[in-house]
């Protein structure tokens, strides 16, 4: 039962899809796959309500952020105050919400380390799993709710922390047969080196990294548009398409050397310099972790959307997919100081369910869907109350045989008719049960007839259960 | 790692958690007994958005439900607008806000009926697991978001689908260990009747259910003041006590004929009339379908909270559980109609997990824990890269071998510093990798501790694994 039909989305939120029974299947697939690789990783559950408070969430995603964040109106007295001071003109529409919908599960999982921090193991690794909610236009791919699957490691600085991410996401993608999916790895310090080396002043660096990430989506020109509507420095473009618009496979050591050098002269760094030693020191870990260094290249132009970032940031890539990333990440370690003053370094990423279940379906590369209703209906004939007690006992003894089956909901009205029932419900069997069932002289026998070719046979419990079990 | 204090909800909303690993644990173990029960039975999953439009929401739950919804605010242009009416006193504060968070899974599976039902199987059987959120006063037992895990049969009017819930209810409980729990089971058409009696209107009958149905909190006393308050008949409340607070086994034959005597009496009704042979029925369904007698009670005063009952009500009650109701629900023929103009018979119930999780916690009866981090930690010596090479392939090996391990974070740091990292993420065992690990002269054997005793031992990989595996 796919039901991807438009009427089924009248009534709807914008953005929002309800999820039938195929595609819960399919998503549970992913995810069960996912999560036995997080957890064999060292990664523990954790969960976070979906509504935060808005001081929590404000001040942490940027610009785009704050107007796409989904905020929830105050209740009772307290809206009525704010109402009040809204109408005296005393505060803005701010003053009417109190809480929103998370954006990520990020700023969430900071939070908790904030107030949580010294009773959680050291360094402490989490996997989360649940819906975010943006109030993005919606498009192919995007949502307006969608489910993120987060893993983090907070506690620690050290490089082979996001590389181990960076080994993880090659291996869930692995695991789900999206072998090709490739890791585009960047370092915030490197996108610094390059914002400087354009002209731009440090509080520039943000725009300049908004205007950068879209370069394989807008192109040269568009890029170059953005940073002059952003009165960002343009006089060394040529030389930043040549270094931003390269991106070597680890494997590929010549050209990896090649850009490096690249990259130095135009940033003008010395061997050794911070931000080409920042970002080998994780190329050298992922190398270290076993990493296929075919499917990871550094990618110069990613950014990442997000304000918190300040290291490493990925982005799993599916090179034919015009659907976006499958999943991104990188290091934040400012955010849980800016909730707690205390520093600590964290580091994680995130897959898109969504996406990769999409990108899965389109390469037909999706497991059989397994998840089904009733496969049998039993029938009751007479109508008498020990028929239907009878019929229900039958039930029960096919449940424990493992058969996902009901009783007939019209008792004792004709078979056809309540055969008409079975067919619509879409069972696969019916057992007819009760004095009228024809052929069922033996009580230690039942009548059990196959929906899709009439096929009738007379057999025991144990046989019907291996015929059903067999059969669908 | 059970984490439940105070300080940890700090930067919470008011009545909302996070869930910790031993607590997920709990309610992972719980619900998939559930959903292996929901299948069996021949229920499909469906999942909906968290947020639903508000004329949805609106007019469904009645007067508690419209207070207690959180209501989201519109984003961009249209809040400007509605901001500009409010202030111009031509809106009030409802016409903020377009989106609601969900308040239970039941609107929003009649929204899907009301516009997919002709494309869906019929009877409908779907159960949906997810949260709702309600700005409830929190207290024991009761947080505003809580999941809910509900059962619903769309598309008949037959007793034998509320008594099947019925069945359900006390088959998923058995298999939870929770075998005490009893049904409570009522007709709002045996209400209608008792309200009438008691010489109230029509338009009356919703707030007597609401008085009435706090019974067995508040007493008599505190349901004839709130009658009193809500200009109720009280001329024959001795009359009501009787026939109210009274609530016969369905296996009690002799005791549920007393009650049927003394009810008929009280509302005037000659036998086979509608109340009493509606209840009846499903009574009888409920026998037929061979449920435990011992288990299922007819409560009368039993009404439950929303106002989209029309039919049988039920609730799951723990003897000893000053908590609340775990679960519970009741037939709503004219839901989807209100949404659809179409007449589509229904009936449901829906189990509350944190309820169930807590009774089960309190009686000692959750499951062991299964969900831990890592076990081992593999810790690389030396620090050249080869080592920490070689290190990640033994990592790589042990998760193959279904060991959920890390490799620690400070490849060729001292040993010390290194185990001391592994214990405060909670590992159990550490591997020693590369050059400096004693006694691993051997390439094809590791260096393994055991961490709670510091027992050494020099292993094959796949001793190694074994080791971890059955000692964990």
């Amino acid at each position: 039962m796919t039901l991807d039909d438009r009427r089924l989305h009248l009534g709807l939120p914008r953005g929002m899809r309800d999820r039938f029974p195929d595609d819960l299947a399919a998503r549970a697939a992913v995810l069960s796959k996912m999560v036995r690789r997080f957890e064999l990783f060292g990664f523990v559950p954790l969960d976070t309500p979906a509504l935060e408070r808005l001081e929590v969430l404000t001040g942490k995603y940027g610009e785009e952020g704050e107007k796409l964040g989904y905020r929830v109106m105050k209740r009772g007295a307290e809206l009525e105050q704010a109402l009040a001071k809204v109408k005296a003109g005393q505060a803005g529409a701010a003053e009417l919400a109190d809480l929103g919908l998370r954006y990520d599960l990020t700023v969430p999982l900071a939070r908790v380390v904030a107030s949580a921090g010294e009773r959680l193991p050291k360094p402490f690794k989490r996997y989360q799993v649940g819906p975010v909610w943006r109030a993005d236009r919606p498009q192919h791919g995007r949502y307006r709710e969608f489910v993120q699957c987060d893993v983090d490691i907070v506690g620690t600085d050290s490089p082979v922390a996001d590389a181990e991410l960076v080994c993880l996401m090659l291996e869930v993608f692995a695991d789900l047969g999206l072998s090709e999916v490739q890791i585009h790895l960047n370092h915030r310090e490197v996108l610094a080196a390059l914002s400087s080396a354009c002209g731009n002043a440090p509080e520039h660096f943000g725009g300049f990294c908004a205007a950068l990430d879209k370069l394989d989506k807008v192109g040269r020109e568009g890029v170059k548009t953005d940073m002059l509507r952003r009165g960002l420095g343009t006089a060394r473009l040529s030389e930043l398409w040549d270094v931003a618009g390269d991106s070597p496979a680890l494997a590929e050591g010549e050209a990896l050397e090649r850009w490096r050098r690249k990259f130095m002269q135009f940033v003008g760094e010395a061997p050794g310099t911070p931000a080409w030693g920042k970002l080998e020191a994780v190329l050298r870990a992922v190398q270290g972790l076993g990493a296929d260094a075919e499917r990871v290249r550094v990618n110069p132009a990613l950014a990442r959307g997000l304000d918190y970032y300040t290291g490493a940031v990925f982005e799993a890539v599916s090179p034919d997919a015009d659907i976006g990333s499958l999943g991104g990440g990188g290091r934040y370690d400012g955010l849980i100081e800016q909730m707690s003053g205390k520093s600590i370094p964290a580091t994680g990423t995130s897959f898109g369910l969504e996406r990769i279940v999409d990108v899965l379906g389109a390469a037909g590369r999706l497991d059989e869907p397994r998840r089904r209703g009733a496969v049998a209906a039993v029938l009751v004939g007479g109508g008498a109350d020990e028929d239907l007690r009878r019929g229900a006992a039958v039930a029960g003894l096919l449940r424990r045989a493992g058969v996902p089956c009901q009783v007939g909901y019209q008792p004792g009205a004709r078979w056809g008719k309540q055969i008409q029932e079975a067919v619509r419900a879409g069972c696969d069997f019916v057992v007819l049960v009760g004095a009228d069932a024809a052929g069922s002289a033996d009580p230690g026998r039942l009548v059990i007839k196959r929906l899709s070719d009439g096929v009738q046979k007379t057999l025991t419990l144990e046989e019907a259960a291996d015929w059903i079990n067999s059969r669908r």
